[in-house]
């Protein structure tokens, strides 16, 4: 698996992925006379939770939703991230190959992103576009965190798999543990034993927690021993953890509650 | 269907949108001294196609791919297509509920674009957000134009009908013709057929003409009498119809002739 990774998997024996989803109306007040609100808020959570988190998830939404500004926040949050930790840009992108390469472009050239979500409806030459550069990697869409998902992820297709594994068997059956990843809701545990049974070592993006009402215990079970091959984002009950100045204090106190729980799964595997 | 459409499609008696996909490197030389050359050439692409287009589509990806400077050229664009003309944002978002709404504010809040192109991967709770506001579209990637659009698109279910036409099947149920629009390659006229058969008031917005092969006889026997129905989308033909000064120019020639062809077809449609 990827080195960047599992170094700090090892190091902080957690696989926590903070998501950053800046709104500027949940803000606390005495940010919002910085001069880069949104940075400043993302900076107090990396400072906050460093110590227990091995990836950082932008979600490109809420940065574009403050338009050309946002976009500008989000340059230097995504210079702001240590190199050591794992940088996501949560976009879920998928186009024809021309736009795919500028969407590279912007993610893996303008900014320095290491991975970028991707939805798998266009196909492989939408995918393929993301994985020319080093060590740059696309996480895709297999089954997500939401209702929505049942919709057309879990129809059945006339082989008797669903739409959301024949997903994950072309794409292993392509690219490697390290080009790719997948992106799995918590709440499917059915579905998580599925996908870990073809796509053993690769690793697996899981939203859902918290807000959404997944639980650590509900993944452990597709841990992999040493690697972790998990990573487990929380976005808003970390970065919203309180409303007030001490956001980020309170912030690095749930990331530190929660990798202490990781920790202890990890050491359950060994 | 939407009278804003219309409209201009009975006045100009074309159904041309006009793809802007601006990559620096292809700007013309003398645009580069100007204060934002992918604003300026967007302008005066704009300015020569007017008589012409009755839809813009500026491409996410290509403005994105140039940073928080891209976004600020797009803000701009936006500004300048007159409010006469539909404005598509093509983007092919798709997310959980929070996250599509913070792309709806971006899109339709913060920018003022008609409509929005969306994947469906992620089912209709990612869809819903967008269209909350009057007015406001989201149009669904059905049978796209590229090659990897067979990879998933075209997978039988166990109902025996394909994946794209279940999701074209299950967006009619939901929504109606003034809520929603379907992308369907030019290359694919059994599923044109296919998709109008189920969805035969609503319009469609179909790309892969000119560089990727389309022609619009390729998509006549679609057409709705009166209405159109149909926005052909050409980008590269007409932005990069020279790569000279005279590139306006000739982006406006060719939208006449394209139009020209339109309004034969319409013609015969009476």
């Amino acid at each position: 698996m990827l080195s960047i990774l599992t170094d700090q998997i090892r190091s902080k024996q957690s696989f926590l992925c903070v998501g950053l989803d800046p709104v500027v109306e949940k803000l606390p007040v005495s940010l919002l006379s910085a001069a880069d609100p949104m940075f400043e808020f993302c900076k107090r959570i990396i400072d906050a939770t460093l110590p227990y988190a091995v990836a950082y998830k932008p979600n490109l939404a809420f940065f574009e939703a403050n338009g050309s500004a946002g976009l500008a926040s989000l340059e230097r949050v995504i210079e702001y991230i240590p190199r050591e930790c794992f940088a996501i840009a949560d976009a879920k992108r998928g186009d024809i190959g021309n736009t795919a390469e500028a969407y590279a472009r912007a993610f893996f050239e303008r900014m320095q992103f290491n991975a970028v979500t991707l939805s798998p409806y266009m196909g492989a030459d939408s995918i393929a576009p993301f994985l020319t550069r080093k060590g740059k990697m696309a996480i895709i869409l297999a089954k997500t965190s939401n209702a929505g998902s049942n919709d057309f992820q879990m129809l059945e297709l006339s082989t008797g798999r669903p739409l959301y594994l024949e997903v994950v068997a072309q794409c292993v059956s392509k690219w490697s543990p390290e080009q790719i990843m997948f992106v799995v809701g918590a709440q499917n545990a059915e579905e998580l034993t599925q996908i870990r049974a073809i796509a053993p070592g690769y690793f697996f993006l899981i939203p859902g927690f918290g807000a959404q009402g997944g639980k650590l215990s509900d993944v452990s079970h597709i841990l992999v021993p040493g690697e972790a091959g998990i990573l487990a984002n929380y976005s808003r009950q970390i970065i919203y953890a309180s409303s007030g100045d001490d956001f980020d204090l309170k912030a690095g106190e749930k990331a530190c509650e929660i990798a202490k729980e990781m920790a202890q799964l990890l050491a359950d595997q060994i």
